[in-house]
């Protein structure tokens, strides 16, 4: 592959595939100063190709959209980039032949898409959780036989979940837990849930989102042996819309391997630090669970934009009568729970020399 | 106590303490037309008193309000009733002085409030559930001397969980359940929750109401043999306020003492009838727990309403993983979640010869 | 035409296009029951053709589907139908050539799209405001050469706006008028407006809907001899979508042509009576506009309701440093200002004769 | 007075009176970090004295509370300050005496209270407006016989109409207008609107907002020649509150005295700049008036935060058949429509050596 770099900017070359809808415009938005990678291409669908960004995405993020994508002319999903790290915000119709090509071309395709998360031979990574599981990327190269490769990030309401159950999962075991979301709109893109169902409304159904959360969460705290082994725990997720934008709140009920005070599992959520943090990778947040002690925190307005969206508040750590330990945790599904988790991802890969570059 | 009756209305007269606010506005709209009583008193805080209704209440439900009510001067709570029964939405820091006066005073006193109900000399009373509880009121009189009673309905949230619970634990018996609620603005009151915690947001945390709704639970579904024996179940709460007027919506996740499918477990809710079925009280549902099997429901907005209010709306019965079965339930939180529950043992103890008229 | 009736029921047999839709559900409703037409017809696109209503509908409607309409076999556009008379909820794209050849076999068509509104020879028709209009109809059938005909009712903000204006143009005469919308989300349909564009937010834009209330009001108060005269009056709209689901509140300010006090105004609005009023048809509200003296109605929820969805409600009639006289106007728009509108034309023309029956 | 100055940091000390309300909370929050002047004091009423700021305030700005400001313990309204300079957030219950005496005290007192803002001798001041306003401090002086002063700046919705209106005031000269405005929840404070008068709602009226409006915009248009001269203009407001945090959207229509298309009325604001600008004052947006010319823009959750919430976006410029030309405007209620508005007033004060220190 060949990569052509800017001559006044060394930073790395990125495109965004999807760049016009809403988890499109978080990576475009994200990108936008990143340190280490340069927003050079931004790939939409057909209606969109050759027109200015600025012209083909109409921008609903209420910062404003960053000035260097907006001149980028949209290119096709069939157009050769010529950037050698891709993110992917494709909708899960479409995704797998354009993501699994690029990964052929020899690019680092970071998905959000949820189409090969649970592909036995894909990382599906968050760096606080399993950093080792992109030791599955040999397996990967030698199956598919590609000299790219594709990595995943999870579910919207996985990976704030993971990001709480991590450090207890390795202080306490988790043996079952219960969680039921309430989740924001965004996270059905756009036009996503019409008004009619969120005013003055709950919706107690996400299509094939327990199932996600369920599997995702059970790959993410399992380990990977040459092939990944899912973590021994019985889960059970209701998953319901409710009024809100931005950011997914979780009523978490936990039963502990060995005995663990809720006083105990705040603090082992508060000192959570991991790979990211001793990186000091760009996006890491400093802490990626924060732990309020307030009576009515975690809220959506109040927390999900806490460490610029990338992290998760834990709140109303508590006795469970049922299962031990009781929480509510939140976090902004459009920035953690998708474009910056999937930036993370690389910001990881390329410190441990990972990019083809 | 004298009882005046209208010459031309047979219907037993009966008043409404806190008439002016949420709960009793409900009160005075369910009244209106009432076959078995007449709304004559309408009874609230000093600022209110003399003054008509219309012009006390700042009438805040969509439907008019009652011809009847609207002219009725506001009473004070210090002036003598003329009505047998009565209603009480009292607030709780002044509800029990008075309704234990009303008792005293020989009346009927069917409260809302939650001050009386985990008394172990109070019914705490849904007459599908637990009717047999109303033989505590031996024991009130002899206990208070009192020649009237005081009978309460539950919490806006665990009448209805109870509602769907009581066919189940007949059936099968409940071993364990955990919930976590998501309910509406309203079951504050007015002015109750304010917008800027309501707009796009979420309030993780209802004061005391995790509390209630599981003692509640308990006293319900237990039995009475002279003394309160609440049910031997483990229960876990997680309670929360969303951006929703009315109607509760509740996911619960239970394990049975014997084994049930989730089949069965939809059978004998859809089933389920009792005795104001039978007796066909006047504020009844045909169907106190209606069960709907699209993937999406129940709703609030669309389902609240069903049997006037005063059904529970059972949807997603499906198995659980950590529990065995689960499923949503919906509820309306100001009528069969307050006045209408308070009603509907009014008219069970009018059939049953308890009224004292 | 040759129509069936049934036996046991006099009524006359009606169909509704677009029976599925969100007006066509309102249609759907409010047919239930009623005491001249009896629901015959249920009308769709393709993927409902053949299925029983209650499946080929998504009800979203907070009351229940009406029985009788539930098990209705979905009926395709080309069908050849029944009923005489037909209510049209077709989308604005496909209606035109529908609703004429409805018009052509014979039936009465009465539209609620926007299609055929301002054809010069298609009545836009209140009943208590332009019955005179149906006069356009012998035009019609000699232009068209038609047996049948069809007859249209306005705008949802239009409609409402003009039941306020009709009582004042004819007592003071309307010179200029200014008015600002805010208009409700099932205004749009369903999917209609995304929940993105109305959590925390209004829209300060309608596609048309400025150029739609303003024609259509002129038409409305205008007269009709032998042609349309548009009423003689400057308008301007301000047409806003904000996060209600039903009711259109909508400011408005007046200039009169003869001095009149907004006590004058508030009066001539309270009085108005009009030929549905005198001749009590079944949908027609007793008050056709509501005037309200509180200070901070009419609100939609607390007012769309009024006179069963039928009446317009006005509030804080007051000076006008600008124009004279100002005030807030408040209806339901999917009730009068839809389906209510349509089937009250209907039952106008049942009462003079003027169906094809 | 004597005032204290941190060895370490050379700002000017600045006080928040009323700084835990909402209001008071934007204050410290714009505070953070501001390069001239330095929160050295909180102030706020009597059960919060003593506390910490962290303690005292339920914070409920979505960004975290500044480091700084959580430490400081908050005074009481009776307390001798050290402040110079004091940005007051009070109720207009209390404003009165306090503000005055913080004047007589020799301290600059920048008010966002509307108690002083119709004064004959206080400037209600817009830096891009009426700069020369401050002059009517000498009359103040006189008159009060205070060392200090007291300034104040408009009403939320007042400050972004009469952004628009300036330059094409100067340019056209305007003769009348008509606002109807849709106002956010947040500038009724906290707890402020019930969620009950919000969710699936409109108020139509918000009580003296349309009075204040109108008498704040001719104050700030006129001049001051001794004496403050109103403008001549006729003037007539529609307020309503609807379901949105943060942002006040307003529909404008204008007869201007001179002739004027909508191109050049959009040209004039886009080009608009003043003082502030010229002075590149810290807070000052460096576009007040941003012209979109999207078909539906602006919107409260995409353009609020237009420039930091100092600019008022505007949108849609058309014709209008009643006055000539209309548009939308947007800004944000509690940073330019209030905290920044002060600051932004005391910041100009700085530059011109008005401040007393």
């Amino acid at each position: 592959m060949n990569v052509v770099k800017s001559k006044s900017d060394a930073r790395i070359p990125v495109a965004v595939l999807g760049a016009t809808g809403s988890v499109g415009q978080r990576f475009v938005q994200l990108l936008a100063g990143h340190p280490w990678f340069r927003l050079a291409e931004v790939v939409a669908s057909d209606r969109s190709v050759g027109r200015p960004y600025f012209q083909a995405a109409e921008w609903r993020l209420s910062a404003s959209m960053p000035q260097d994508a907006a001149e980028l002319a949209v290119k096709d999903y069939d157009a050769a980039l010529e950037s050698p790290v891709v993110f992917s915000a494709l909708p899960g119709e479409i995704a797998g032949a354009i993501e699994q090509r690029m990964a052929r071309e020899g690019r680092a395709l970071f998905s959000n898409t949820s189409t090969h998360r649970m592909a036995p031979d894909v990382p599906l990574l968050i760096p606080e959780v399993n950093p080792e599981h992109a030791a599955a990327l040999d397996v990967q190269r030698q199956i598919r036989d590609w000299s790219g490769f594709i990595v995943t990030n999870p579910n919207c309401s996985a990976i704030h979940l993971v990001l709480a159950l991590k450090p207890l999962h390795d202080a306490f075991g988790i043996d079952a837990l219960a969680v039921t979301t309430m989740q924001a709109v965004s996270g059905a893109g756009y036009p996503g849930v019409p008004s009619l169902d969120m005013i003055d409304n709950v919706v107690p159904f996400i299509n094939t989102e327990e199932e996600k959360m369920t599997e995702e969460t059970k790959k993410l705290l399992g380990g990977f042996d040459g092939a990944f082994q899912p973590a021994c725990l019985t889960m059970s997720a209701h998953c319901n819309r409710v009024p809100v934008r931005d950011g997914h709140t979780e009523c978490v009920s936990i039963r502990f391997a060995s005995s663990a005070t809720p006083h105990d599992a705040a603090r082992v959520m508060a000192e959570f630090r991991a790979k990211p943090q001793e990186l000091d990778l760009p996006s890491a947040p400093k802490h990626p669970v924060i732990v309020r002690t307030e009576p009515n925190r975690p809220q959506p307005n109040l927390d999900r934009d806490a460490e610029r969206g990338m992290a998760t508040t834990v709140g109303r750590v508590r006795e469970c009568a049922l299962l031990g330990t009781k929480f509510v945790l939140l976090g902004h599904n459009t920035i953690r729970g998708a474009a910056g988790a999937s930036i993370l991802n690389a910001e990881l890969f390329k410190v441990e020399g990972l990019l083809p570059i």
